[in-house]
């Protein structure tokens, strides 16, 4: 490792051509700042590495930054749970952001994060800029992304689930069940477990020789209406599938709901297999057979893993993926004999 | 009403026999001080009402505290959508506590909450003991509770849901249908909330002619298990019941799992009705029918209350109680023909 000048207030001050205030004033947050030179001292402190010296006088809040784009669905709550616990156990509180939208947060979210001295941030399943990467980084704020809706940047630690894995374990089980004609609703396209568990799915229908139809696999929202919307479509089918993979438990309810409408029963009619395995999955009507993915434990480890590096440790693995698993319940059986 | 002299630190400080700079570290929640000392400051400004000057330059973070007893329940989730979308409004957000005991918090939390510089704090439904309260008031923190679960003491401000008229609403639903023997399952006995739900259901039936018995009222958790658990309970009744209202949504889909467990048709042979109007409600089998509590305003009030409390304005009511609705679904209907 080359070793490298430590980088003061003051160096960055010279090179922005601004006064040494002004650099504490955009490192702490402070609003009195120009946008412009607020942009140009943040580009200047990133180049540079800069890392804050964090007396102890000025410490750490006790506080870890959850982010979402929205909470609409208990895939959140879970994710609250688990970061809360891991906050808890370590002494610190977790604070909720939620964006309202998927184009990442305004600059006075940015202030007030910096203002109340966060410890770090944990980025669930957004997409957010290098620009916001960037400010992170000028003020020594470690972030931790969790469930990435896109390809994370080179060196920024992300904490996932094996959703390929998920999605080849959910279609070989309706394959051993004996269906050969089996339909897939997944979520958005660019986000990236969505590919994973379509790509599963592939791949566990070619390693069986089964071919996979295109006019079987459908996108949609990860919400309850989009299964419902999709299951439909592929029920309308002039083949239809004989079961249907849902790449949530949300839209697996949908499905619930769309095969209800249509007299089909599940699982004598139509198998259904969901993703997440939320508390409620259990409960369901039939209770429903899903792929597991750990949501506590993921945003518990990508709570801990800020909060070291908070603390100046760095994550031993950049990209920890945690493992899913089929969890077999009554929303799946043999199909009819036809 | 009477002129108070200005309560200064100086004079807090005579009195509790300690140094200016202790008081201070008191209010500041610094953790420096000794417990037996600072309980005696904690008193001493709590019995002269003492308001800390927030000057500009100690200004509050902009944070609200959400404190929850647990936070297990997709109940909760709606909650912290109510009270993160006021916050966002006002600028501000939210962190969440979970006390992970229904005892009260730690000392550790305390200092916490006073050292991050929280706005203030939202307390749901728990028994915040009056030694909290005054913990919190002497460091100047407003508070507002959430469905409190006892009765919240004088001058503590509290926003609530109809719970009585929503049991009233809900009981004379199945009464219409021609129901008699009706079941009902609620929570704790020591909530506000489970009381007043049982007495709607009691006054439905006394103004209706029907007669109460004793062994059709249940109590359990406000969870999926305890509704399981209860259902069970009541169907095993010599004369059981044709109808159940269940205390909350969860217990509601325990009951259709008893139900289902049994052989019984919902609502063909016995109708159900749940308590919150969870969204899952809409998609369960059959849809719940269930009174409408409006958990998000509940929630985004207080949280508007206790920013406008922080900025130093007093709210009109001290007690406010938001309407429940009861919401017609598919799980009730008029009993078999006996």
């Amino acid at each position: 490792m080359p070793v490298k000048r430590r980088v003061t207030i003051a160096l960055i001050a010279e090179e922005a051509g601004v006064s040494i205030p002004t650099v504490s004033k955009v490192i702490n947050g402070r609003p009195e700042v120009a946008a412009e030179t607020r942009r140009r001292v943040e580009r200047l402190l990133h180049k540079h590495g800069y890392q804050r010296r964090v007396s102890q006088d000025e410490g750490r809040a006790g506080l870890v930054d959850l982010v979402f784009a929205e909470i609409e669905s208990p895939w959140a709550m879970e994710i609250v749970r688990g970061a809360e616990s891991a906050a808890h156990e370590a002494g610190a509180s977790v604070v909720i952001s939620v964006l309202h939208t998927h184009a990442g947060p305004g600059p006075d979210w940015m202030e007030r994060l910096a203002g109340r001295r966060t410890d770090g941030v944990v980025i669930v399943a957004s997409r957010l800029s290098t620009g916001v990467q960037a400010q992170l980084s000028a003020r020594s704020l470690p972030f931790v992304v969790v469930d990435p809706e896109g390809e994370p940047a080179p060196g920024v630690a992300s904490v996932g689930a094996t959703n390929w894995n998920g999605g080849l374990a959910a279609t070989r089980h309706l394959l051993e069940l004996g269906h050969r004609r089996i339909g897939m609703i997944s979520g958005p396209a660019d986000m990236l477990c969505s590919q994973a568990r379509i790509d599963g799915y592939r791949a566990a229908l070619e390693t069986a020789g089964v071919p996979s139809a295109p006019e079987l696999i459908r996108r949609g929202t990860f919400l309850v209406d989009s299964g419902h919307d999709q299951g439909h479509a592929l029920l309308s089918l002039e083949q239809p599938p004989t079961a249907i993979f849902a790449g949530s438990d949300l839209q697996a309810f949908g499905v619930f709901e769309a095969a209800r409408q249509r007299g089909l029963r599940v699982p004598e009619d139509l198998s259904v297999v969901g993703f997440d395995d939320l508390p409620l999955s259990r409960s369901a009507w039939p209770p429903l057979t899903t792929v597991r993915q750990p949501l506590q434990e993921m945003a518990a480890l990508a709570t801990r893993t800020v909060l070291s590096m908070g603390r100046g440790e760095q994550p031993e693995t950049r990209r920890v993926e945690l493992a899913t698993e089929l969890v077999v319940r009554e929303s799946t059986a043999p199909p009819r004999a036809s």
